[in-house]
């Protein structure tokens, strides 16, 4: 009988062991490729200091941290927080090791972040984040901003398979625009209105435009942009011309070199996190699963440490939240969760004298790369079985006669055939 | 200007990307050992339930779980807090999912851990810890004890580059003596003084036992259990027989078979975990660094669960401090931290024109398997030669000449020598 509630509390992703090894194939390979792609790995504490995390946090972020107490400490005392993300410790990290670092500085970090919120289908409060950023000092080549949405590409290729579309779009591009066009004390209103038109009918926006005093000229003009999709081309053609088009070409151009382009879109729309980001800004979709919605991003900040020190670290990151992904990718039946059994060979020997034998056999199973389980129950032989085919692709049974012959039989659980073993 | 305190609050490890790349080769040995010998694979949430963590803890634990708070609950509102070792949450786990599990279940759990003690020399309060469990339902044999202790041994002796010692012992021996000595109720007095024996003056060790009261006869006897040592005969010869010294044989015999009995030694000053093991239990030592003490262990524990299910959950693990570990290897000198540069080559393409060749030549030898970073920065060939040197191994600079002929120079930046690129 349970005496407690032992589910993991709400909002926390907890697998059996055969799904935690496909999350664990897919961490690694979004890892591989990172560091692959020159990417340093590090890891920062979880637990920071109160004045690091919430100098740059505010709004609903700042609601969703963490605090940490020691249990004899009161709540007033707590000096100490939980990371909510990987960018804020990356700061901090920046400031405290710069004399140790050679920038431009690739950088990634996967681990766990916590976020307090109410926990709802999809969104965790204790959730993996798959990072890279490049950290420059004083200036960094917009090139690089290429350089991260290719890496992010890549990564995403490593696993999920189907089509993925990365849509950019460029924070100076609509910025200048709004200046031209003298609506930059509408911006925040405006971007709102833009962030959420993909989820509305087009009425809507263009009610609502007019509902914050734009002429009828600038809505035109603004539904003209949010409607605007393609390539560079097709962004070139709507006739504004700014700083912002100039990196936006330049990233489409860089991203034409790298030869994912047909993969990547511009797309006015994108605007992502408002104070945040200062340049380019993207985000990664599966346009066969369109309810989806976004399955990661990042962008371009210009500062990355302004809150922690006066020297300029200009920086472009992106963010894979993989325990967000792999529940969408399973939710949708995009992972293949049935083929995975954790062991390769499960050795059974029949008694105490057979278990020196299947001892020697593990060990040079394992040295040949195979991972073995020698199973050691005091049970019969049919129940020592059932437990094998349960967790292993083959068994091998160490008897008496195997021992002395030094012939073995391996059973293939999915065929039930027996053929030798060897080596 | 630095306008905060940017070090890590104290009592974490944080690594720049060089000693991180060798802390990650370590846990991924570890983890590569672990796996091999069929020992599957779980995550945890960091955050449990205040009635599960708090269930099993006691003491100086309780004092050292954190505590975590939403920014807008009061402390005695929270009802969550940060797992302060793997067993817990693992004996959690094994109720909640045990109608899904085949055993007796092999499992890993690698992971970081919270104790906010205060932070001393090598002590931390956030620390990886890399774990091995076998659990049984109902029974385990007495087998898998050396099992663990296998396992135990062969990740270490997978990093450690200088001799491992397993000190071994039973509980339920010296338990036996105790009650055939009616010296029972003693027993935790008699306990602490063995645990201490080893860092005190033999004297010390027994006024300590006179002290509590012990006859002179009884002095000696426990005098002697403390000093013995050595195999499994050696024990024998004491003259003692009971269930523990049955186990003993069993486990000793066992890793006879492994092969590893070379490196094991019984030992009954080893103690480890009072309220917590039942049978055996386990330490490893660097004996050419005495003063290092134990570097990981483990034991036999009757009833994971006791505090949750009324079902019965026998087990035996082990777990390695890997953050305590590495600290003490540093500081021992046993890590090399010179060697490991973490790009295999930086590729520096010459002006705009060279960009799309350096990609594709990034490509094809990432593709091969070759860390690289195409470095992107608008400086002199200098300033750019000389980050590749601090970070790369070798470096392919990419001008005009080169992408015309196709013929690439890879400079070793070791040796200062150019070779052409062939693949």
């Amino acid at each position: 009988m349970k005496k407690f509630n032992t589910s993991p509390i709400s909002g926390m992703q907890e697998f059996l062991p055969s799904t935690q090894a496909i999350f664990d194939q897919i961490k690694a390979k979004i890892g591989r490729v990172y560091h692959c792609h020159g990417f340093q790995h590090i890891e920062t504490p979880t637990i920071d200091r109160n004045e690091i995390l919430f100098a740059k946090a505010g709004g609903d972020t700042e609601k969703q941290i963490y605090r940490v107490i020691k249990t004899d400490e009161s709540a007033d005392a707590s000096t100490e927080a939980l990371r909510f993300d990987h960018t804020v410790p990356l700061a901090r990290y920046i400031v405290e090791h710069e004399s140790n670092i050679s920038f431009p500085f690739r950088v990634t970090q996967i681990g766990r972040n916590f976020r307090g919120e109410r926990s709802q289908k999809g969104r965790f409060r204790e959730f993996y984040q798959c990072d890279v950023d490049v950290i420059g000092r004083n200036d960094l080549s917009i090139t690089y901003d290429a350089q991260v949405i290719y890496t992010f590409y890549e990564a995403l290729r490593s696993f999920v398979k189907v089509p993925i579309k990365i849509r950019i779009n460029n924070r100076k591009f609509l910025n200048g625009i709004l200046e031209a066009l003298e609506l930059s004390d509408k911006s925040a209103d405006i971007y709102s209105i833009i962030d959420h038109s993909e989820k509305v009918p087009a009425e809507k926006t263009t009610e609502a435009l007019k509902e914050i005093g734009l002429s009828e000229e600038n809505v035109v003009k603004i539904t003209t942009l949010i409607n605007a999709h393609g390539t560079y081309q097709n962004i070139e053609s709507l006739g504004f011309d700014n700083e912002g088009l100039k990196e936006l070409k330049t990233v489409y151009s860089e991203l034409e070199s790298l030869g994912i382009a047909d993969s990547v879109e511009i797309d006015l729309k994108i605007v992502r996190g408002l104070d945040y980001y200062t340049g380019t800004v993207f985000e990664g979709l599966l346009p066969d699963y369109p309810a989806v919605g976004s399955i990661g991003g990042g962008g371009r900040y210009d500062n990355l440490a302004s809150n922690y020190t006066d020297q300029k670290f200009p920086g472009v990151g992106a963010s894979i939240g993989l325990s967000r992904l792999f529940y969408i990718l399973q939710e949708n039946n995009l992972i293949d969760e049935t083929t995975v059994k954790p062991i390769d060979t499960a050795i059974i020997p029949l008694g105490e004298a057979s278990r020196k034998a299947a001892y020697d056999l593990a060990a040079k199973l394992r040295e040949s790369g195979k991972i073995v389980d020698v199973i050691l129950a005091d049970r019969k032989l049919g129940d020592l079985m059932k437990h094998a085919v349960e967790i292993a692709k083959e068994g091998i049974v160490v008897g008496e006669n195997e021992v002395k012959s030094g012939n073995y039989q391996v059973k293939d659980f999915s065929t039930s055939e027996n053929k030798p073993l060897k080596f």
